[in-house]
């Protein structure tokens, strides 16, 4: 059987993070993987150097992930054609803006048998339907594609500290694969079939964490926390099981669904600028000017597009939690109503 | 139909919180409930005056739960039998160690038509097998009895903080009368019939908040920290369906599950006396005197009556968080294997 030989297509903070295990796993099982990783790397000016020269002479993304090194059998390529070249692993870690113009580049590049993984953040979700990042490289590639999703801050990956993550894999055959190329001791992977669960999950969290972070802008204590928090790991649920069938109850156990929604409730942008926004009154633009450097929240964002989908359908008192989310920080309604406003 | 006549047995923090929800609610539904509530309270001198005349005069018990004021239709009477007299329905909501006494006290007085529901805390767990509350209760007064708990500190409930709860309850009926004895705007109540799930989640909880500590105390993240508190919802969800089959996966999505759980490992005594544990060094038990007054901990003793029941069974290696929680409070385990040694 021909080896595997896997190309990273991204090399941001995660991209990098992930490429340090990737580059362990294949030395690992050496029967199973060709010792060479390459890394699409896009190019940059880093202090007058090519970004890729520097990885390449230092084994390490100094702008990315400082300080973390690389083992030597990682190469980063600024070329996405040469990088993809004779793979037949691929791992998407990009942002999603992204992926279209590369599924692009790779159209009719890339062989039917070649296997994909997204670690790809976020959903599509547009008045007309719900598109998974997964199943768009599907559609372009014309390949089958997995999704890695859990409570893995990047930098805590790097340095090595224990945590989780769900792999959603149709093919049992690929799920084994993907499985040495990403478990360690201090990463651990379940695999898991529900695919499209595993990418909702990592989506829809942003929604429950900005309500969680207006409770605690309004002072709200833990108790009250934990119900926004219950509440919103149940309409992820009921979403997933209202527009995807194949969701499964036993997805929301896994670290793609509470363990994330707990680390993402706790900490992270999305309930730090919601705190503000609850305490402040600022309008959510100037938070994320004064706050994210212009950035978008995502899960504001993402509130305005579920509600964008479920209105055409009737639907948004189905899922009081997010639409009270985009009620409070669309269209002025009071922030007590993320307590008043959110059960059935 | 006759009214339910209800009586409250226990007036601690939890006792006195509830009371004045159950005072309000009986009075909500005068088809349903008899006006006046009855509170067994364990007398006790206040500044010189009897604690029972005291809360009869000022609404308020001074002693447990200042400055909040009950309904004038709850009545604090100091005797067991005469508290219980006529009613139809007891609240349990006293510490678990006067339970027995207090069943040996109304053994033979209670018609057996009577409805009782537990919000007794923990366990009694003993190597030749684990006894529920709720059925000890059912067991002294030959009644039924459900079972309340989840994310609720009694002082935010009392503060009418939105929170939610868990009702385990095998009759629809009585599930039903429970309802509208508890729901309110602000303590919104789900029945479920698995009673069991729901004591068993609000004691194996603890355990998972010491491994939450001890995960803190050694500065790990929190990537790390929601590893360890979905690895410890999966043991308790082993362990209810492995001892006790009836309990329910769903129950675990409930107040009384993820609710509960993530309160209690972001907060509470479990949690910061074993982040003390980890950074100090010192023997849990004179953390208990410097921190607790030289009360027990919950979490690390049920972690041994886990380890003593589980050990004679050999099946200590199938609940490694439990069993590593208590080997490294009681055995000189490195604090470390919190999450080397967590997963099967």
């Amino acid at each position: 059987m021909a080896k595997e030989r896997v190309c990273l297509i991204g090399s941001g903070n995660w991209g990098s993070a992930v490429g340090k295990i990737v580059g362990q796993n294949v030395l690992k099982f050496p029967a199973l993987f060709e010792p060479e990783v390459r890394q699409w790397v896009f190019e940059e000016d880093y202090k007058g150097e090519k970004l890729t020269d520097v990885i390449n002479r230092e084994h390490e993304n100094p702008k990315y992930l400082p300080g973390i090194k690389f083992p030597n059998n990682v190469k980063a390529v600024p070329d996405l054609i040469e990088a993809c070249q004779g793979a037949s692993v691929l791992v998407f870690v990009l942002p999603h803006q992204f992926v279209r113009g590369v599924c692009d580049k790779l159209s009719n590049k890339i062989p039917s048998n070649c296997k994909a993984i997204s670690l790809i953040k976020g959903l599509e979700i547009k008045p007309d339907g719900v598109t998974l990042f997964s199943e768009e490289i599907s559609r372009m590639l014309g390949i089958n594609v997995a999704a890695l999703s859990g409570a893995n801050i990047a930098n805590e990956v790097a340095e090595e500290k224990f945590c989780e993550t769900t792999i959603g894999c149709r093919s049992p055959a690929d799920g084994e694969m993907f499985f040495k190329l990403f478990n360690t001791e201090y990463f651990r992977v379940n695999v898991i079939r529900d695919y499209v669960g595993v990418e909702l999950c990592g989506a829809l969290k942003n929604i429950v964490a900005v309500g969680a972070g207006l409770s605690d802008g309004l002072g709200y204590g833990s108790n009250t926390k934990a119900a926004i928090v219950r509440l919103g790991l149940m309409e992820m649920r009921k979403f997933g099981q209202t527009f995807f069938g194949s969701v499964e109850d036993s997805t929301f156990f896994e670290s793609c669904g509470v363990a994330d929604l707990i680390t993402t409730c706790s900490g992270g942008r999305n309930r730090k600028v919601a705190e503000a926004f609850a305490k402040t009154g600022k309008p959510i633009d100037e938070l994320e000017r004064d706050m994210l450097h212009g950035q978008k929240l995502q899960g504001t964002l993402t509130a305005m597009e579920v509600h964008q989908f479920l209105a055409p359908r009737n639907m948004t008192a189905e899922f009081p939690l997010f639409e009270t989310v985009y009620r409070i920080i669309y269209e002025g309604a009071p922030v007590e109503s993320i307590v008043r406003d959110i059960c059935i």
